[in-house]
């Protein structure tokens, strides 16, 4: 038993409140870890505002975590009290399954989420699967490295899933907290990298992130201009695209591709057709992507760009993130 | 100069005629073949009645050649008088841009149509640029191969352009002029092969052309109970299908995969995300894609079902795609 200090909601669109739980004796294959940092990501929010219908009150939400493991379950490999670990959207697969065993945990019919099917990382203690919490190698800033564990995460993911060429030419749609590392990455990745945002807020900051291009949607005719350049588009965000103008602007093969979770797509067939181009997506990744993330992140250097409150601060976090414009990624300390 | 006799339409929706033209001297990368049979594609009845608007009148459609190679121009390698080929959807394209260089000469910019940038193969005599003229090698039957020039090699392309594992869960939509012959390739290339058709009244035919179960979808909850099940949906058709509902058949990483020129696709972005979905399509195939394909239909002696007709009797065999149900594929034969 594990008495848990946490913050919860206790109902939609309410404050977090000071919440302490009681966890039971720790599963054989669980560990427990010591958070020592949280980020917040946009789902932290659709959860607490019970968006997707599936909230359950107390909500406690976090699901960007760092911190050392506290305890281990006498199955555990590979772990030991003290290392420092992340945890991210999922916190148990069934390891069994033809997805897990494919290396594809995040497809696991029964994957569990860390603040969809237990209590999150806003606390000082969280729990999951073995297989879930993930060594932060040497070089990777742990302060910061939350918001690799999900927002991170997802837009890398594509990258691996493609086998993306870094010969490609990569357009990022929407510089927010997923845009912003998707920009890091692909700069690392030696792809061409265009930025792609309404208007010309944000271009300094993209172009120090690693773009080098940048195109802003207000502008007469600026889609219309990079007709038939992208290899791969990420759209990071959320809003119903002008869909046939983009996949005007892929190359023959090209991909659009989108992490983020638009309502719908709707697209003229036969530019697809003709040019062989494509229209795919992919949630958050698997335990082996999450390796590979973190050690492609140490190689380069790659930290996310945070915004930092303490936790007991959460609630102006959460306004923050709700009303404001954080850039790009807001991460919680203890 | 070379005099054809071809089968050409004044206007739209008109009765073929007897038509004659002077085609000029070949061209030093061209050859002429001698049309010994010739495929009727519902692309030619789509042309001939300029559904897409681009029409040019008088028209002389057909695009599944086979023949034989007349004359050569002076820059022609590889081929000689006498040769037997065949020639699909396209007859040129640049040979120099970065996708004909690339292997891709079917998404050439510039690349031209058999029946869209010149007259076509309902004639005595039809050209085309060296590379568009595919050598037929033994074992493949050469009255019933005109039909793989354009709808088989549309069928075939998904499969090269994916690497498609033999180990996959294949559902084909459609059971017609291209569902066949995919129904051919799939079984052939290892897959299981599922036939997915409106009503059984194609079950026993689809079964023997390879199809390993079949689902007709006018059935109660037909689609619902193949949740999760397929890795590829081919959709030969240009129907409107429930997009959502086919989605939900596919595996995670599935693809739903058209090449029927369908209007519109429209589908909830969410399911995808999460299984790691997506939707593709593609044109006809390749010049090297077309050469793979006539290697692997004479190792598994595939022929396309075919309705034969005498080129003099072309407007009944028009009438028949156009209001008949023709199983699967009509050639004309000179």
């Amino acid at each position: 038993m594990t008495t848990v200090q946490a913050y919860a909601a206790k109902a939609a669109e309410a404050e977090l409140e000071p919440y302490e739980y009681e966890a039971p004796n720790l599963g054989p294959d669980d560990v427990e870890i010591d958070v020592e940092s949280c980020g917040i990501c946009h789902s932290d929010l659709s959860m607490l505002d019970n968006e997707w219908g599936m909230t359950e009150y107390p909500f406690v939400g976090g699901h960007e975590v760092v911190g050392r493991v506290a305890q281990i379950g006498e199955h555990v490999p590979a772990l030991q009290v003290g290392d420092r670990v992340g945890l991210g959207w999922s916190s148990r697969s069934c390891m069994h399954c033809d997805q897990c065993l494919a290396g594809d945990h995040n497809l696991c019919p029964s994957v569990e989420g860390t603040i969809t099917h237990q209590h999150g990382g806003f606390a000082n203690k969280v729990r999951c699967h073995w297989g879930w919490a993930t060594k932060i190698p040497d070089g990777v800033d742990a302060l910061s490295a939350g918001p690799l564990f999900c927002g991170g995460l997802t837009v890398f993911n594509p990258l691996v899933q493609m086998n993306l060429s870094p010969t490609s030419r990569v357009g990022v749609v929407g510089i927010g907290g997923l845009g912003h590392m998707a920009l890091m990455f692909l700069d690392a990745w030696g792809c061409e990298v265009t930025a792609i945002s309404r208007t010309r807020s944000k271009e300094s900051e993209a172009r120090e992130l690693g773009a080098d291009d940048f195109v802003a949607t207000s502008e007469d005719d600026a889609l219309a201009q990079q007709s038939g350049r992208f290899d791969l588009i990420l759209n990071t965000t959320n809003a119903n695209l002008p869909w046939d103008a983009y996949i005007q602007t892929l190359a023959p093969r090209g991909v659009l591709h989108t992490v983020g979770a638009a309502p719908k797509v709707e697209a003229t067939v036969f530019p697809m057709i003709m040019g062989q181009r494509s229209l795919s997506s992919s949630p958050t990744g698997s335990i082996a992507t999450t390796r590979l993330m973190l050690d492609f992140v140490a190689r380069h250097h790659i930290k996310p760009m945070t915004e930092v409150f303490p936790m007991t601060q959460i609630n102006d976090a959460m306004d923050k993130l709700r009303h404001g414009s954080p850039r790009y990624r807001i991460v919680l300390t203890r």
